[in-house]
């Protein structure tokens, strides 16, 4: 019993959280967020499912869990040497997530379920204020280099970028052509820079 | 019979193809895209059911007609007279769109619901395709006017504008604040002259 508590995350978590994680994404992808059951997690992981409900009681708070603890999701937060860099390295995986299967699948599902799924909405808030938190050494990297002022607004412009990507991609269906991110981030860059 | 046919829209349709379109929206807004039936809307509208049918032989056809034709969700592109001007009345509407009900309980039951269901995603990429036929003069008047070039991808645009408000205001769920719509506008417009 205690050797599930060893290695644990940083929420903590069973030893097998990765694998728990990952069948819980797998999951997702394959049958949306209402096929999705932890007893289905339970099956796919190879993990008791005693042991998933000790320490996920519902598959809202598994969810959650696995959004901001799973390999899947990764995004290390990229540090090229320049903003214009790491900003392309920042859209290119977003546009990755959201255009190339199973990670779409994934992104897409839960982002779209959350709309109309509270305690889901809630995970998804989290993700993305954990995301953000990370994200922000890009920022502060770009103003110690000099290239923004340090009132320029992070958050904005990663939902600019982000935004671009989502609506494109996922609302309008349509392809996200070789240059777009590129061009993305060169209108978002400008633009900070003339409005700093 | 024949009176049905009197009056209708561009794509055809009954004579009472707004109060069907309004039910249709109320109804999604109420109960979600699951709980929304031909039933119901035949009910709250007071036409017959069978007409409905007849016009539209599935709710995702239905509720394709009423995003494309119904007055909740107008949007008859802005002419101010400055670029600056329209884009701000234009992210303004969308912005109230996404988080003012029921307008955005609509909006975002839509296109998350889109996310798992094709057919329904086959009509919000038309809902967009339309929406961005008819932006387009905006452009084309800050063209005229000198204030872009003529290459400038107004689509890229609108996508950033729109997109930002989504990530903040739906993803994030997040308040828009006061300034939001100016401080975008003034981003993506400068960048815009920059790159173009």
């Amino acid at each position: 019993m205690n050797e599930e508590h060893k290695g644990s995350r940083r929420s903590g978590g069973p030893r097998k959280a990765q694998e728990i994680f990952d069948a819980t994404l797998d999951l997702l992808a394959d049958k949306g967020y209402e096929g999705l059951t932890i007893e289905g997690v339970a099956q796919r992981s190879g993990v008791n499912k005693t042991t998933i409900y000790r320490w996920w009681p519902s598959k809202g708070a598994l969810l959650g869990a696995a959004l901001i603890g799973a390999r899947q999701l990764e995004l290390t937060p990229p540090d090229t040497g320049t903003l214009a860099g790491d900003l392309e390295a920042l859209l290119g995986t977003i546009a990755t997530l959201l255009t190339v299967r199973p990670a779409s699948d994934i992104a897409v599902s839960v982002l779209g379920a959350a709309t109309h799924n509270p305690e889901l909405a809630a995970h998804v808030k989290d993700f993305f204020a954990d995301r953000i938190a990370r994200e922000q050494s890009v920022f502060d990297r770009a103003v110690a280099r000099g290239e923004i002022t340090a009132d320029t607004d992070a958050m904005l412009l990663v939902d600019l970028l982000a935004g671009a990507a989502w609506v494109r991609a996922v609302l309008r269906q349509l392809p996200l052509e070789k240059d777009f991110v590129a061009r993305t981030v060169n209108i978002v860059l400008n633009g900070a820079r003339a409005a700093g």
